[in-house]
């Protein structure tokens, strides 16, 4: 049956959104397809606000999360981890036979200055870490992280996975200055999944330039290229490329700081309700993600409730990572409202009465 | 304006077809996605004749001709190419660190067992060709290539580009026993680009095992372990997941025989009409793609001639790689159908005839 979906990703799509993928078909070469890129790269660097390239490439966010550590790692990274998605980011990194130096920071805290202090040596060339991490619902604030890298080596290289803050939560990129922010479609900007970004800077592209064994799908050198002429290297997901143009045109027409406050309103929506009717919320006060609230599961029989939930239309997220059994998480992102999520919360209490 | 696409690809895609993905979205670790993903890859076994796994990721078909080269070759391989897209294959495998031995075939000319006569040298870990060149509108006989590369050395992986061939032209995948066979969604499956497919031996899995440095978005080791869950490894366009198992069996209601067959008529109209109206097909006799006409532009002005034809609604492809100003393409395949064919000829005719 078809659901409303309140998951970490893909999040749910509005018709009208879906509807957009069925324009008839145009090559990936043709005078239509560059209006379109170029059209979809400016509105993507208006409501993020910044001037640096965004590179788009067919697939999921992990590829650029790979192309990333590819293009500016010739041996060694500085790997820091508060949850699933930020070993994932080091796992990647072994896998492409980097060096990772590790920071572990617990689950449900926040990635702090301090975490860091003393460990970006002169030979870690990149530090990377998650802006939201989607297991533990915390979010970090990557303007302090990455002061605090540069403070103690201007020449690493700030690598941010925003997967699930891009969009939704005010990364301030302008200030943040980082040389790689990734992100995909199926999450906050509420399309299907199929297309991975990257906003990246002149000093990334610099750095690529020195190291061997790129690879050819994610060669940042390769993809500005073609990018500088509205084109996608490889053929991208065309028929999603015509949904993200008409999606950016809704998100800016909403405003970028009114997409914000709404997320926030939801993010507290959820809070509140899980202090009240549940066992409170798992990540620690003040650094809690907006998108993504991961609650504690307490008593709660996840399975049962989840499938009652499912029965009555909704679908929301099971825990993930080491703390599976701990938690439960409710997506908040996309096209979401206040209004959608104080219907949930409604049905999820009825639920939770029958059960009393 | 909207055109009927007679191109390389992406290719025309029908209505309904893109009309499938607008279903409701669903996550990619639900029940649902499950039940999805395993039917599309139990209809692709039955269409190709084939009980290897089927793996899929999201991306162009790129993303799997690098990740057979990351999983395969330690250090070296053996490329033949006779076209733009044999020299990409090497460029891909060189970019990958690897060292590859090259075989140059003369472009427009079949590759044949005869060109790689004692050179499938034992440290030779693979040999890597595209089944169908789409710059040069050849059709090679991979069976018979792969027989001479295992008389020569049993050991070496046999990796077939089939960008442009599989869906359309029968690759007798059975017999040819390949250890990588990739394509995408956007050629002769007649779908939106977004997935890439690889046809995976065992013996390759087992080759990945020893190889260091496979990277994480195409470990082939990680996607068959979710893919035996019916699951891919990282996000997939679900979207087009949708579309792909509603244009599957379309495909199979119309059989493979019969699409084999309609394939080789359109190539053969095509075929007639260069002869008797323009300067006739560029590659050799017996070895022409069924899916892509490579036509001499002699004295033809394509620029204007193309401009002519896209203001009636029709879009054709021009050259590609060196014989760029030599050729001009027309693309026959996916839902394309021998009447089609013969409306854009018609359409074609018009105006030559207003030109002569």
């Amino acid at each position: 049956m078809s659901r409303t979906l309140f998951t970490v990703g893909p999040v749910n799509v509005e018709q009208e959104v879906l509807q957009a993928q069925t324009k008839p078909m145009i090559t990936h070469r043709s005078k239509e397809y560059k209006a379109l890129h170029q059209a979809v790269e400016e509105k993507m660097k208006k409501a993020l606000e910044t001037d640096m390239d965004i590179l788009m490439v067919g697939g999921s966010a992990s590829v650029f999360l790979e192309g990333m550590i590819r293009n500016g790692v010739k041996e060694k990274t500085l790997g820091i981890t508060n949850g699933s998605f930020g070993d994932r980011s080091i796992e990647i990194a072994e896998l492409n036979g980097k060096t990772v130096d590790k920071v572990q920071v617990g689950w449900g805290k926040a990635i702090r200055a301090e975490h860091i202090k003393g460990k970006v040596k002169k030979d870690i060339e990149a530090v990377h870490w998650v802006s939201n991490e989607s297991s533990t619902g915390v979010f970090s604030d990557s303007n302090e992280i990455a002061d605090e890298v540069r403070s103690q080596n201007p020449n690493a290289l700030v690598f941010i996975d925003a997967v699930t803050s891009a969009f939704a939560m005010d990364l301030k990129l302008k200030k943040l200055d980082a040389d790689a922010v990734v992100f995909g479609t199926q999450k906050a900007l509420a399309l299907p999944p199929g297309i991975s970004m990257m906003v990246m800077s002149e000093k990334l592209l610099k750095k690529a330039e020195t190291v061997p064994n790129r690879g050819f799908y994610t060669d940042l050198i390769k993809v500005k290229k073609q990018n500088d002429e509205n084109y996608a290297l490889t053929t991208i997901p065309v028929s999603l490329m015509f949904a993200l143009d008409f999606q950016l045109d809704r998100i800016l027409a909403e405003g970028m700081q009114a997409r914000y406050r709404r997320h926030k309103e939801m993010g507290d929506i959820v809070e509140k309700w899980a202090d009240k009717k549940l066992y409170g919320i798992f990540p620690e006060k003040g650094y809690r993600s907006n998108t993504i609230s991961v609650l504690n599961k307490g008593e709660l029989d996840f399975a049962k409730f989840h499938s009652a939930l499912k029965s009555r239309g909704y679908e929301i997220s099971e825990g993930y990572g080491n703390i599976k059994d701990k938690t439960f998480r409710i997506g908040n992102m996309g096209d979401t409202t206040p209004a959608g999520v104080k219907k949930l919360l409604s049905v999820m209490d009825e639920i939770l009465e029958e059960k009393a």
